[in-house]
């Protein structure tokens, strides 16, 4: 690993290492930590970066994060804040205090304060925004006018716009003369100029790398691009997120009811809010409310214990389903054995499905469009692949309690089973996303009591109707 | 939703129709394909973006997309390839032919083009390359040369680098020239400037904002940043994606084993590698090997039926554990009705635990560091709402059976599984992870075995002990 690192010196072990916070390193801080030597633990975690350090502060138990938190979070480090999970993040700033709190945010860049003190709930925020310098405390709170989730609450305030007359070499001395004169005027980092007109409605932007490497006279009309996508205040992450995918942004302007210029959303916003979504999606179809690794286990419990309490009543209902054959499998014991099998499969085959689906719902590829086509596709999936294991599952059990009948009831249950699963995993997804609700979150639940049902009743009611 | 774009009408509708292709424009089209005027269908196409381009041929049926591509791929839109799913992708290579790919991949930028042939198969990827310009060829060879989803394979290969003994002023005016004289050498769209040493090793970078804003005369030395982060040509690009979220990068350099800077790797780039990643992740916990959306009904059939054959095995063996206990069952049928309930909650409680390991690895977020203490807390939850869940079904064994018997052994029945599901799910990610096998993959059915096999052994175990 090439490293020219001469700053960062606790980074160099860096890509290699795959970044992570060498055990050795939390070893020695907790050691100094459980030895109430909180200076030597300090000092130690003095020159890491703040993502390494918030990584750190998770990876200790709880009374050590809360211990080194004082020293890092208010002077030192203020951005370690924005970086942490949100579980640890609210648990030390209970432990920092409302003034403590409000001094480390009022030290942060814009959007990682809007970060902190958005995901806050509405009384604690009162109380932060009312300890922070009033100016601070504007901004913020007209960030925290627009709606959670929205292009307004992640956009960055500070834009770069230039009026149309001027030329390249007016802007880059306008520029200059902001950094000297008035250097918070301009963003941290951006990468377009926006050319607005005079009602400040942007008219088209110019990359950077353009500017640069254009004329002193050339006018900025020349060189801007027109076809600007604009993004509303109102505008949902979510598809602030798909259009940077689609086109392949940068940066896009914001622009309030009017159509003024307000403010910008960059690239590394975006990434956030991909990695935001695409966790939900995981943990919905995993049954899990939330990311709850950093939760204390009650929370935990009580998180899970729902999405459980749903699950035992749809199998309360497969129950019952297999309660109305009691006495055939009284009379054949071998469906007893056999019976979870058919289900299972179901199960299985549908969740593929549903994976896809729900997938693509997700991505904007499964549409309206192609509706009819997936669930078509899927309906002979089913059915092809319910034929090969109605075989397989028939040789099985015929091999294993040698009845020709018990194998023809196991693969005519496989087969229907199959092709309900395909029907099921692709048209419940569908169905939710038309009543508006998250495919993600529901669609698990109703496919497998679907495919448990389905596949008990029609096992079992075979097996009655040509057994018994 | 305000818009200025002039130039694109076909895009106007905008953000807040998702950006999804208008349904009648799809049915427009289609008609016109129907009908045989692949000349209407093309102009209607015309005016979109390559990336809704792509979203429509992929809604269309396979000959529909077929014949509209001879129009759009070669000479109007050959960026639209690079878009396109792998598998549409393959299938419209297939029908344009050697030739015209080769045109149209001449056509592309360098990495939409090395992103089309790295996906091709050994004997297409040479008869392409011996069809495409020899400039182009070697550039595309030169590439392909780094590993697959390597940094050498992600990053752009023109990268602008100044001397250490430049300034503001001479780095402006050198990109000036240069965009005169020699475009080509220039990067189309470029973040960073790097300062480097004469043997071409990166010493430091500057934002293009911050050497906008800084005086001619300022030395670059002076602007640049020297922590900077320099990935190999061989680094994975998954520590890549990493590194980019965890530092909030726009750009990285690349060197290669002499530490020269050989190219540079900018966030789109990486977005792009997130989404694949995300998409692999979701896909395999839901057991399907990849998306299989646009495949063919028999590719998707085959695709599937691996991972339906390994269930049937598990599912096999819980049935085998079942049979144990025949003479059981034949004499408590309630057994049988109950027996599922023990398993499916065993199954989802471990989905749950399995889904937040699965996810915390992946972000590397689960390590050596607190292996132990998740699955401790793991062992706890499970505990906690094994008793819990123990309570709910025994009261329900109790009302449904009449029989406290039957009620304590589901109830015990289900404190062991949900324990066995917390550990289960939460140790064997971490163990695959151990073996270098990717959590993602393998883990659910390793969890829903176990889950299932100590479900019905310890229920049906109990049984025979306690009631027989």
């Amino acid at each position: 690993m090439q490293q020219t690192d001469t700053e960062e010196k606790a980074a160099t072990d860096g890509v290699d290492a795959g970044l992570d916070n060498a055990p050795s390193l939390i070893a020695t801080v907790r050691d100094a930590l459980a030895a109430g030597d909180t200076a030597t633990a300090a000092a130690l975690v003095e020159p890491m970066h703040a993502a390494d350090l918030a990584d750190l502060l998770q990876d200790l138990a709880s009374d050590q994060r809360c211990a080194l938190i004082h020293l890092v979070a208010t002077d030192r480090r203020p951005g370690v804040l924005a970086e942490l999970d949100e579980t640890v993040r609210d648990e030390l700033i209970a432990e920092l205090g409302v003034d403590d709190t409000a001094h480390a945010v009022a030290e942060m860049e814009t959007d990682d304060a809007l970060h902190v003190i958005g995901a806050l709930d509405e009384e604690d925020r009162q109380r932060l925004l009312e300890a922070l310098p009033s100016s601070d405390r504007l901004l913020l709170e007209e960030a925290l006018s627009y709606p959670e989730y929205s292009a307004g609450r992640l956009m960055q305030r500070e834009v770069v716009a230039v009026p149309t007359f001027w030329t390249v070499g007016q802007t880059i001395e306008f520029l200059r003369r902001c950094a000297e004169r008035d250097p918070d005027r301009l963003p941290k980092d951006f990468y377009d100029i926006y050319v607005v007109d005079p009602a400040f409605h942007p008219v088209g932007s110019i990359p950077l790398s353009l500017l640069l490497r254009s004329r002193q006279t050339t006018p900025v009309t020349e060189l801007m691009t027109t076809s600007l996508r604009m993004l509303n205040t109102d505008t949902d992450q979510e598809e602030v997120a798909f259009l940077f995918r689609q086109r392949d942004l940068t940066s896009a302007p914001v622009v309030n009811a009017d159509g003024r210029l307000v403010g910008v959303i960059t690239i590394d916003d975006v990434v956030d809010v991909i990695d935001e979504e695409f966790e939900d999606d995981i943990m919905h179809l995993g049954g899990v409310s939330a990311d709850d690794l950093y939760r204390h286990t009650l929370t935990t419990v009580r998180l899970r214990f729902s999405w459980l309490l749903v699950n035992l009543a749809t199998a309360v209902l497969a129950s019952l389903v297999i309660g109305l054959f009691e006495a055939t499998i009284a009379q054949v014991v071998a469906l007893a054995v056999l019976m979870p099998i058919v289900a299972s499969m179901g199960g299985n085959a549908g969740t593929q499905t549903l994976t896809v689906a729900v997938r693509a719902l997700a991505m904007k590829e499964l549409t309206p469009a192609n509706a009819l086509r997936v669930i078509a596709k899927e309906l002979m999936v089913g059915a092809i692949n319910g034929f090969l294991f109605a075989v397989i599952a028939g040789v099985i059990a015929w091999l294993w309690f040698g009845s020709l009948m018990i194998a023809a009831v196991i693969g005519l249950a496989m087969i229907a089973n199959l092709i309900v699963a395909g029907l099921g995993g692709a048209a419940i997804p569908l169905l939710l996303e038309r009543l508006r609700i998250d495919p993600a979150v529901a669609s698990a639940v109703f496919l497998t009591t679907l495919t448990d049902v389905v596949g008990f009743f029609v096992f079992l009611g075979l097996a009655a109707w040509l057994l018994v």
